[in-house]
């Protein structure tokens, strides 16, 4: 390597002494301000149009080489239901999503996904303790992550979720990555991780029930998908009382019954006001905790009527809609606690792992998915 | 009273025991879905085309003679610049809206407002302890009442949010009324009552920290605003620590100042991530309670970064959006809980309306208000 001429970059001291690297030599934020191109200055990554996704690093970055990108669900659901399931336009606005904004978040939905790669440059600063090398997922959205795409997505058809892809993306000072366990497959870990806020979030809650002696009734809508099933494993391995599964399908009860993961399968449409909280509360409900792990739009007053006064819903899908909710449980003289889906909880990633490894039914399912 | 002879009507006991009144014998639910008429069966009313607002009850409502319509200000504006304030063209099109739907929800802006007026008849089995007589403001929104209109508003100059107006507006079993109180103009209380949602989740809250030994810092951004000056007056009330407020502007900060309502005044853009963490700092923060009572997007991430790691955000503002915090917390690795502040909580009308006579300097802001 020689040093550059540039007045912007300079090269220092890479992970080990016998290294070196170009970084950046103008100030870096944490949280990535200095990557916002649109509004500069002013947005934070997630709230910016557009980031610069140059693969030059801040000396507190750090630089993967991709592999897989996943799809937020809504929003492939998005792009997927907007070009009628023609694969090759999903993928052309993909591409061009990640080729105007330095990121890939659709526009509609807001919202990103996450990605799988390699450790490929560790900036000398960088807090996160990573290493070059490093099989990682990145914990944080898509949707502020700085990334692009050097194959074109020449390897994806348009048509799941999973997109294999090449390029680079850059992690913050505050980002949060993990490293891939090795005892499971990188697209089980990937999947995992992605809903792991879900089982993480829900733990706290009911075990807050608990802490007050109240093992709670726990309804989740979506109860045979990803973030809903590890939100069964969840409420019941922290106490729960008793868990109720919803599923809009036969199928979906089937695969949900013989999991054992919920005490009651029910079958109703989480949009529809009446028969969602009928059904809930034929199960024994209403519930003390609601979880909506449903990504569909509409499922706010329907979730709010399942709920017990005095509970608490925890919307994670992104199709929630905030004036629905709050304005939802205003109309109905609803006393719940609404709570936004943070996907971050310290551990998160860990606790969800650990409840795949300890609960072959989670694990089935996943695995299932997996195979489709 | 003779008894009726048609099969979906009797007479039974009204709220005295020498009182009948004429009922529907048909079932009712207490969410109104059997006031809707399109699409019906599967809509709750708020999201129904059109609802039957005929003045004959069912024996869980109760029925209210209108004095006063307060459009929400969303939806007058549209109404007005739609009409370019022509007031008879819009007095018109409220009319139309009012007898096609059976309910004043703008169809552009979906929302409604609220209504005064006098109980006229109770239904036998009414949850709500009102009493025939009783001058109520209705806590739910026009855009879910019942209502029809007997005078074609003509004492209405379709030139204000203010609307005389006679007619009838039914009550569901789960409504939300409060008894106007003597001491208050009507005015003065519609205006308390509007905003009354935020001081009560805000003293639920901090409740919630006091009880645990904590006396929190709370941050309120639009602290001088109505639900912004209350929240903090609610704040201090339920025993917090340090009160912050934030506002826009010197003129706004000089106000809040004056009031006394907060220990620091702070301005600060409630939509800059550092500008307002900054400043929050720089004011004894971060915040254990942040609550956000500013009406413009984009202050999710902001609010996140003002609040300390394990604090609590609740979003007020109707400009909030659901995925900006979610993927805005995820984003940062921030490790804070998230409420949607529902503007129901039990006894909310009550809190506030006793928080405004106890604080003179509450008070004085929403008078001048009203003068303005």
């Amino acid at each position: 390597m020689t040093p550059t001429s540039r007045p912007d970059r300079k090269y220092c001291g890479g992970v080990s002494d016998d290294e070196e690297i170009l970084v950046r030599t103008t100030p870096s934020s944490p949280v990535g301000l200095h990557r916002v191109t649109d509004p500069a200055g002013v947005a934070l990554p997630q709230a910016a149009r557009v980031v610069d996704a140059t693969p030059e690093l801040w000396p507190d970055e750090v630089l993967i080489a991709v592999e897989t990108l996943n799809l937020d669900a809504a929003s492939f659901r998005q792009l997927s239901e907007k070009h009628a399931a023609d694969g090759a336009a999903v993928r052309a606005e993909v591409l061009d999503i990640v080729a105007t904004r330095g990121k890939m978040q659709n526009p509609v939905t807001g919202s990103g996904g996450m990605l799988i790669g390699t450790v490929a440059e560790v900036g000398p600063e960088s807090p996160l303790g990573l290493s070059v090398g490093d099989r990682v997922a990145t914990l944080v959205s898509l949707s502020l992550t700085p990334l692009t795409i050097t194959d074109a997505l020449s390897r994806w058809d348009g048509r799941s979720e999973r997109v294999p892809a090449q390029g680079t993306a850059v992690l913050f000072g505050r980002s949060i990555a993990a490293r891939l366990p090795d005892d499971l497959s990188p697209d089980l870990a990937l999947m995992v991780m992605d809903v792991c806020g879900a089982p993480a979030l829900v733990a706290r809650v009911v075990g807050e029930y608990v802490e007050r002696g109240v093992a709670p009734t726990v309804a989740v809508l979506g109860g045979a998908g990803k973030s809903g099933s590890l939100s069964l494993a969840a409420a019941r391995d922290a106490g729960a009382g008793r868990c109720l599964g919803v599923v809009p399908s036969e199928r979906e009860a089937a695969l949900l019954r013989e999991s054992g993961l919920a005490d009651e399968v029910v079958i109703a449409d989480a949009r529809s006001p009446l028969g969602l909280s009928d059904a809930v509360a034929a199960a024994g409900g209403p519930a003390d905790v609601t979880v909506v792990c449903v990504d569909v739009p509409g499922c706010e007053q329907p979730a709010i009527l399942a709920t017990a006064q005095g509970g608490t819903i925890i919307y994670f899908s992104m199709a929630t809609s905030f004036s629905a909710a709050a304005l939802g449980a205003e109309g109905l003289a609803a006393d719940v606690r609404m709570l936004v889906g943070n996907g971050y909880v310290p551990g998160h990633a860990d606790l969800a792992l650990d409840l795949l490894r300890r609960t072959p039914a989670v694990r089935a399912l996943f695995e299932a998915r997996l195979a489709e």
